[in-house]
């Protein structure tokens, strides 16, 4: 298409519709540029907030917009719902699962991680990890049928195993699961059940390293300790989980039952990076200079979690304000490259990208979080006061205003009254190590049946 | 369990937590009496409203409503997760599929219906019903993308399959699917796509018989059939769909494309009538008398779209008002039969079940409706203030206080803006029928492709 001067109107495809993702095309949105945004799923998930999802506080579509509906207002951007899977990088092709290749002057990657199982793929199904709305409806499912099966094995047997839930890895993600979990239990289900007391449910975090939440100064881990403690969420560490088994962990030797296994321990990038011969760290993230281009490659741009930064001396870390700020920077200096006709060697366009850390913050429970803040003061707040600050800050960025206060509802009814609307077990009625009677035939109609003792009351 | 006067608690057991099964668990629940109620699901679907979520307008958790809340606050109700499947009438005990065996001395069964492909059971994969929270998002998965796969076949290609939505039956679940995908292709998605029109989506409705609506009198067919006709909806009758195939449906000898073959043409009765040996009509429908007792049992109940129950000559149909009322018809005679001491053979308690018919609603599209109104006066009406009607009288049936203002924000927030929330595609990419190409194989990384002619602009 002409540009008004003369030249083609360049064109930048973006793989991706993350945080990154979003944010470099809502950039682009108004440019004089043609921009194709390729995603496998037709929607932007909220990630920080799916966690509540997968503890059925929220419904999947107040934390998910369809991607084509964030991006209709920019006449120049298209959004096909697709899938990378070859390059021609010296062409600037790029060929689409479905067939389709598009050709692009610039080429931004934004294709995010997904969970690391450490090699052990074969854990994916006992332990599923948090990314996907699928996932958190499947988190949601199993943490709620195994409440359902322990009612109704008490019913046939007068006992149930130990509403155990063990998490393994003591991030974020996991220490916000543990303090959902067991806010659901204690709180949210006392009334619900006549024969299983849930508030009985143990919620147990495994973490390998010394300490839970990693990434946080010392003094807020030992609040976040604390905090769980209060939740009597157990926290183990230092022990590595060897083995994942329906029905249990064992960490090292030592056996750990558990209804249901959530994995919340390592991520790896998007297999995008190797495929496309890039220099790339050994979690798979792309080595990106100061204009987040990988070596030799200034059309090229990694965004998000696919991307390894280093900033005095560290990686920027994989959550959701880099990814965000990455995604406006490559807008921007796209806009300049092109603007300014330097084609797409970079020259003349100084300034790198540096991430401006605001802080970050983890939820433990419904009153709960802890917050190391940076911006626009430095400190560190835990308990109530924190909680409060990640929720405004949450609700604050949540992409589309509707959402945002219907969140917000959401979130205040379901503080107030213990709402339960979510608490919806959908798919299979199976739950992995559960042992239940198999094989139950059919009787022939109102025959009489070796039906074993009756339920006693 | 001791009744205070020296006799032992009457035991209820129900089956199916549908509008039937909830109304009669409600109608009990304060009752000196132990009720079980047994669902298969842990959740009570609101099913007039399915089709909303079948389109996306609204979300699954605010239609359904975990049961075991709904009756929290009985406590001298249980709620098991579970399955009848098998009976020993004689004995009054039902077997459980997880091996429970519940003894009682009232039975209500209250399981409802399912689709029915006259036969064809291959066919239900090709052309899913509308049942359940599952239905409803496998057929919001498949129409929403139907449209993304046009967009990307459009980008490879530069042309799609005609986006033909072929819904086979005219009752009122065929009607309402047809205006809400019509409403969606023309009003709610025509600034998403860059390369598709979706408003050039053709519905249509396939009839066996010679109306739609057969349920409604002459005069709103007419005008059902209008007010389709505006909407574009094209309806045909009178001819039987003979096959159905991954991206077509066979009409007689004719043949229909469809990129999406949704079923609203038949259903059956639960199997429960049949495995406990009673009398049923052909649709499994289990006869019974004036108090809803199948011949010979005056201690089990049958409610709902599993009981066949005539009033002045005509089967009482299977929806949701006579299903209500016969769940709390049954709670009220059980209550007078343990009240009065009479045992459970009915005796003393003279006055049979009448279904009091307030009237029948279906809508079409977002602004129309037709309306049979019985109750508190009679009268024909269609159009805006038939569609009105629905929206008030569907509030106002919701159960569950919050479930009902959500709704309804939701729905003035759609019919304001548009609002796309909802519109989230989960699981499977794939499409029966639609012609993608397959086995694209990853290419070495950084290896040059043949790529084919690239996408044109």
């Amino acid at each position: 298409m002409a540009d008004g001067k003369g030249g083609m109107r360049k064109r930048v495809v973006i793989l991706g519709g993350g945080f990154a993702g979003i944010h470099a095309a809502m950039g682009l949105g108004r440019l004089p540029l043609d921009v194709t945004m390729v995603d496998r799923k037709n929607h932007h998930t909220f990630q920080p907030l799916l966690y509540q999802v997968a503890l059925a506080v929220l419904s999947p579509a107040e934390i998910a917009q369809p991607i084509r509906s964030i991006l209709r207002d920019y006449p120049n951007t298209e959004v096909l719902m697709d899938e990378a899977v070859g390059f021609e990088i010296d062409a600037r092709r790029v060929k689409l699962k479905s067939g389709a290749v598009l050709e692009y002057d610039y080429l931004v990657v934004a294709t995010g991680s997904t969970h690391s199982y450490f090699g052990k793929d074969e854990w994916s199904k006992l332990a599923p990890g948090l990314k996907t709305l699928e996932d958190a409806t499947e988190i949601r499912r199993r943490v709620l049928l195994a409440f359902e099966l322990a009612e109704r094995q008490m019913v046939e047997t007068g006992s149930h195993p130990a509403l155990n839930f063990v998490i393994i890895g003591g991030g974020p993600t996991g220490v916000e699961l543990a303090g959902a979990i067991s806010d659901i239990a204690k709180l949210y289900m006392k009334k619900d059940f006549r024969h299983i007391d849930p508030s009985m449910a143990q919620v147990m975090i495994l973490e390998g390293s010394p300490n839970i939440l990693a990434a946080y100064p010392p003094d807020l881990q030992v609040k976040a300790a604390e905090q769980l403690a209060k939740l009597g969420v157990q926290v183990r560490t230092g022990g590595h989980v060897t083995d994942i088994q329906p029905g249990y962990v064992m960490v090292e030797d030592e056996k750990i039952e558990a209804v249901v296994t959530l994995w919340a321990a390592g991520v790896q990038a998007s297999p995008l990076g190797k495929l496309m011969g890039l220099e790339v760290d050994r979690r798979g993230c792309v080595l990106v200079d100061e204009h987040l281009n990988p070596k030799g490659r200034p059309e090229i741009f990694i965004c998000g979690d696919l991307a390894h930064f280093e900033q005095d001396g560290k990686q920027v870390p994989g959550v959701a304000q880099p990814a965000m700020q990455m995604g406006d920077f490559v807008a921007k200096r796209i806009a300049k490259l092109t603007a300014q006709g330097l084609g797409s060697d970079g020259s003349g366009v100084a300034k790198g990208f540096r991430y401006f850390d605001k802080g970050d913050m983890a939820t433990i429970g419904r009153k709960a979080a802890v917050a190391k803040i940076e911006w626009p003061f430095k400190a560190h707040w835990s308990g109530f006061p924190a909680w409060v600050t990640w929720l405004v800050v949450h609700i604050f960025f949540l992409i589309g205003f509707r959402n945002r206060w219907s969140v917000f509802r959401q979130w205040a009814y379901t503080y107030l009254f213990f709402n339960d609307g979510a608490r919806l077990i959908t798919g299979s009625q199976e739950l992995p190590g559960w042992v239940e009677k198999e094989g139950v035939a059919l009787p022939v109609a109102g025959a009489p049946l070796d039906m074993g003792s009756p339920k006693s009351n």
